[in-house]
């Protein structure tokens, strides 16, 4: 067991998978590891850019779950504050001292409902989206109920197939509503046109990013002809940002998987040709896993399977290597083909996973790497906060 | 916030979905409830099969991962203990006094060899599988450093395609080596046909589990006449228990998905034809949904997405409706066909889950149902235990 640290996993219980010193080869599997000097570029990139074209940046929280990650991304690359999805997300960021939570999606519930009303008595402003007229009385009563303001936004479907409105007259007479409403404050516009982001071709994204411009746009014109000009129109993901970031409608970007990235924004091409994952921004994240049988020549098993991964858009693939892959997956175990029999029982693999988001949400840690070496330990703090 | 319970949610922080004494309707959504009557019947029914077909039953821990469904599997279904598959699953079980623990899967790393090592001083037997004669020295050295002794299978790959040696003779010297080890017993045969639990039609599976019998039956008639009778032979799941049962060969059986069920053991079809969840057994784990947006007419959006089930093996399918269904899946959202525009906000949807083993690993809860009213909360003891 050799560590580079003064303790040892046996004195914590083995309750953590590594412990700050310790040797990346000795890091127990399977985990999710954080390259920290490739998330500390991206997170800087990103930075720099929204800084460049005067973007507000608020990263989406959802993808990560965690308070360390999201600092950095303050610190580091000038985040204003985060999105998230949940409720009991919101919580986990604003008892962390986060002062301007989004969460970009509608809070229907009576008892989710009053807990986000109690939010903003913490010191931040929180936002939350709205696509229902019903929904703004419920929101009024629970602010009033627990005197604090709650900031909305009216979720607009700009292609996403998911939750908002459609029309313009829709999505003015939500904001003319929440706009009267006791301790409720229309703030702005949630477009986030979710169904584009993983499409091969910057052509392809650019289509259909311009056709969700096209529609913000004349939500926007209506709304200021009835003066409720939103403070924010909030939107963009890791494979359009630069669209909603020239169209002069859009100031608030909500990338989150730029920061860590995975398998299946890497395959997708930026406006030059090449993959995202070989220019635009650096795999940051792996799962850490190791062989762990190997009884057949041409075929190792790994420790990797679906508890510690999502494969719903698509295997993990091998970082850095091109002689063995990761050809299926069941509950523990991962099949790599190992046509040349080249991997040793206990060698370490690095998989880039399919989908960081619903990957991130299965674990417990993030253990921080540089340079062959564990640095940190981060929480996933709101891992599980589903409800 | 109505509640039957003397204790509301806010009381506790909003820390669990639900409370005892709460009516189904005021749980916190998403969340995996249990239908107990549905759990009680399918843990009896495989209980009462297994002892009169003298059948040891050791119900596959790995995929509900929690105490307390154990127990009720030991009370009532005669279970003589458990089986798991990492030495974080194992920690878990043999601290809550769990004393006959298999772990059907191979351990090798040097770290993971001693905290296994340490666990039968907890007063139980512990089991590991073997697939490779490197492994057992390993074993037996941690064995001897912790005045331990630990019980050995021999894994078979009959048809699983991943861990598991494929011929009788690699199966004896394996067994020949354990024999000899300081501190190792040989104790049998893990032989789990995993890749067709999930074929449609019985005779399908009949076939499949034919050629394993025959492998399996290879197996122990050398090591019979080598002096190694292994005391147990192990395998079975809920597509193929019957064909173990009767083959003369096997003496324990390992189903765990029974208890619970999914969609994608529901969909397969028993000796008579049926479906597997319309009469062998009864869906008993349920992700409780609410509808959180109906902005169209004929689309409702719902709380539970990929961060609340693993759809590796299929969407979930809506419980006991015709008339509205689940049709695609992101993080946080289900999109549900609602033609008729019948699903109202906030209404509550039991999902029966494509995937009942990575679903449960997501959650920190199983909130137990009786006659609509929550009777228990038992926690996923090792959710996320994978290292």
């Amino acid at each position: 067991m050799p560590s580079h640290s003064a303790f040892t996993l046996a004195d914590v219980g083995f309750a953590v998978p590594a412990i700050p010193g310790m040797a990346e080869c000795d890091i127990q599997t399977p985990c999710l590891i954080l390259d920290l000097d490739a998330l500390e570029r991206n997170i800087r990139k990103m930075g720099d850019y929204a800084r460049c074209n005067h973007m507000r940046h608020r990263p989406h929280g959802k993808m990560h779950k965690s308070v360390d990650v999201l600092r950095l991304q303050q610190d580091l690359g000038g985040a204003v504050g985060v999105c998230c999805q949940k409720v009991s997300e919101a919580e986990v960021f604003a008892r962390a001292g986060i002062t301007d939570i989004l969460i970009s999606n509608e809070v229907r519930d009576p008892v989710k409902i009053d807990r986000l009303a109690r939010l903003p008595a913490l010191g931040g402003r929180v936002i939350v989206c709205v696509d229902d007229m019903d929904n703004v009385s419920a929101l009024s009563a629970a602010a009033i109920r627990h005197g604090t303001t709650l900031d909305c936004f009216v979720e607009i479907d700009c292609g996403a197939g998911r939750c908002g409105v459609t029309s313009a007259e829709a999505a003015l007479a939500i904001a003319k509503s929440i706009d009267s409403a006791p301790k409720l404050r229309f703030t702005g516009l949630q477009a986030y046109q979710g169904a584009m982001q993983h499409l091969d071709t910057f052509e392809d994204r650019k289509t259909k990013l311009n056709a969700a411009i096209a529609q913000v746009r004349d939500v926007v014109g209506l709304l200021e002809q009835n003066g409720l000009k939103p403070e924010l129109v909030s939107g963009g993901g890791t494979g359009s940002y630069y669209f909603e970031s020239m169209s002069g409608v859009y100031n608030e970007l909500q990338c989150g998987s730029y920061a860590f990235m995975d398998a299946d924004y890497g395959r997708i091409r930026d406006a030059g040709g090449r993959r995202l994952d070989q220019g635009e921004w650096e795999n940051a994240l792996f799962i850490l896993t190791s062989v762990m049988s190997h009884a057949k020549p041409c075929e190792a098993i790994c420790d990797a399977g679906l508890k510690v991964q999502s494969v719903d858009s698509g295997l993990p693939v091998i970082y850095g290597r091109t002689d063995v892959s990761y050809v299926s997956c069941s509950d523990e175990h991962g099949v790599i083909s190992d046509p040349g029999g080249v991997l040793a029982i206990n060698e370490k693999l690095r998989l880039v996973p399919g989908h960081c988001d619903p990957t991130c949400n299965m674990h417990d840690w993030y253990v921080g790497v540089r340079n062959g070496v564990v640095e940190t330990l981060w929480p996933v703090s709101a891992r599980g906060k589903a409800y």
